[in-house]
């Protein structure tokens, strides 16, 4: 593959491995019977911060690793993307996304069987505030988002040696994750959440509940203006 | 922005995302019905060393990336920093502390409503110590900050590879708060205490007691002492 | 040692200083008395994360530090190993798997002879899942190895700093680890699984069971399944 | 300062750090009132690992930073160091690492007053393994040594970017504590055991029980040991 195919391709390849590390480290620690029940938030935030480093390292020598829509937002607005590209990256990215839940389920095969909590089962795809408040909830997704995008921005700033870039980029979401992430599980991600939740909608899973569309709106809109905001800021500084 | 504006704006900026992931982080942990919520000590402390790396390389492109007004004192004591440039330099980082908690008390608005012990919500802002002890909590800052400000030091003596440097310190941190941190919770910054302190005098929060103004000189002269103490090694030896 | 010879001998090396700081962080877990006893799933990820980056540096410097047959399968399978030298990496491993589980039971002497439970005396040796379900376990094991090998495979194609791939490769094993090893306990190395199970069998262990030689199958002949997806999928990208 | 006189002041200075950060951890977990009190394993070889990596860090611009006689006799084996300057080196090491104890008692002054009981403080000192057994303690510590002495080695073959090399060294110090450090809490270390164990005898300390002088020699004689079998194979190889 060459070009703009084998870009659009890195974004699909680099989110279903991101959600299948991201994802797979929440079923580990929440699924019946895995060896890694109850190894607590340590875990499940150094899992998204290791496996984003790697989706990073696997997608990036063929293209630009946003895996995000609201990285591919922000650097379109600040000239580091063509706008003609965002729409087949957002595509590109969401199939990912639903792709790399999908593996996530057949990793978890047998775990899925044994588990009846539907919460924990949803949990496993998407993510859930622990207190449903829309204005708190937008808040705190706008934050988040608005801190991965200005530090990726600002990484490009910085010089960095061969290589160093995805594991940094890896410590950030493991900061927003421990720092920031508390309160909705931090999508800051919009194809994150609604890969996965499509997913949860048409796998045959055994004990499932609903896919909580009523919440699936927050983790799309909110990061998309918290991108937004910090690529203003970015523009004001440089 | 340019010159020393954009430099004094860096330090603002910097320390706004330091208490931001800094104080975020004691928040999730903190906080009833937060994803961290007793998520401990490995936590607070991975939470911290990531944020500060975090606010030091999103900084650092635009200035030197002190964010804590030990640290500036000591550079101005060993020379890397004009002495006219302290007093901007700490009104800046404390100013951006203030706004870092202010965005704290915002990513978390329906968690610091539910909570209701008036001692955790303080330990979200500022430090206090276990046990109240005016020899052993300064002892413990000041040892706390000379570990700090010397091994600032010693990392400008070390030849680094581009962009390794943020990392270096973010370990550093890390180190200080699960070895040194676990008597006063390492303010081992002025900053980092009084700018928070002051958010939490003004915020309208629903359970809040008072803001322990009785302690609150200690994380802010201790930290200059051990500075002063570390720039003074330094200068002996090099 | 010079030419092949020291190569084999570093594949032997690396496996067993490999297999002794990884199932090190098993039986320090799970032995009784052991000071890390019950310090769980973070601790064993971590452990063989860094393991792993240590064995690399360590017989990285004489030999390409395979130290897995999945890996020098797919290595071969995409041009970057003779084929002649896949059958002689691999008893180098597995024979280095055996001495570093020999090496284990030395370290931790006192405890095997403590610990009564066979499970977990096994579970420091080689791995079993949590759900014996050939499907789910093969599917397990197959995804965690594509991921590994394909990782591996990518690094190659960046561009890395001198001295950086080893840890990067750590960070994967971490990631694998976290995410996609609730289940089976990712094997992902047949010379990992086998020498171990190999050396249960005849350490004159004084509390032991079956070497469990039932499931002993999947974690050989899986790994080496995704190894080959993973080559698949890499000749078809570049 | 200049010379061997600063060389030799390196390895005073570095010791003390690795020891003020490293007794410092266990300061932090064990003692009474500490808010990293129950933190666990994790906490503890994440302190070590960081605390090794800063210590060398801080001396290393100024000398070797070997901080411990076991690599001091290694690294004069294979004659990266001059005899002469071996006996200096380790009264410099065993001089700083006495130093660096009691800064630990000065930082949790208050707590060692709280804390009553005797084998928790001087566990903050010396180490001491969870089951009495010559063979296993000694081997136990040959292992562990025979890992870091060799790895330090091999990371001298491998070429490393500026400033990565002391970031290796702590996730190698991490490695063998999660790994290797369950049974005798990992001294790999003469001077990291004698000098705290010598500054717990003389410290006024409220609730000191005895020094366990018998059990001193093993942290003291093994890791020599350890170290020697690994100088041996580095010059077979190499």
């Amino acid at each position: 593959m060459t070009g703009d195919m084998l870009t659009i391709f890195s974004e699909f390849l680099g989110t279903m491995i991101l959600i299948l590390l991201g994802d797979g480290v929440v079923a580990a620690v929440s699924l019946k019977k895995s060896k890694a029940e109850g190894a607590g938030w340590v875990a499940i935030t150094m899992g998204w911060g290791a496996g984003v480093a790697m989706a990073v390292y696997i997608s990036g020598f063929m293209g630009p690793a946003h895996l995000n829509p609201a990285v591919t937002l922000g650097m379109a607005m600040i000239g580091n993307l063509e706008w003609s590209m965002v729409i087949p990256f957002i595509i590109a990215q969401v199939a990912g996304a639903i792709v790399g839940a999908v593996l996530v389920w057949l990793t978890y095969l047998a775990h899925f069987r044994e588990t009846t909590d539907q919460g924990a089962i949803l949990g496993t795809f998407a993510t859930a505030p622990e207190i449903y408040d829309t204005v708190s909830n937008v808040m705190s997704e706008v934050i988040g988002t608005f801190v991965l995008v200005f530090g990726i921005m600002a990484f490009g700033q910085n010089s960095f040696t061969d290589g160093l870039n995805p594991l940094v980029v890896g410590v950030l979401i493991l900061s927003i994750g421990l720092s920031l992430g508390g309160s909705t599980g931090y999508a800051i991600n919009p194809a994150r959440d609604l890969g996965p939740r499509i997913a949860h909608a048409f796998l045959p899973l055994k004990n499932k509940g609903g896919s909580d569309w009523g919440y699936s709106w927050i983790p799309v809109v909110a990061p998309m203006l918290g991108a937004a905001l910090a690529a203003l800021l970015y523009m004001v500084i440089i």
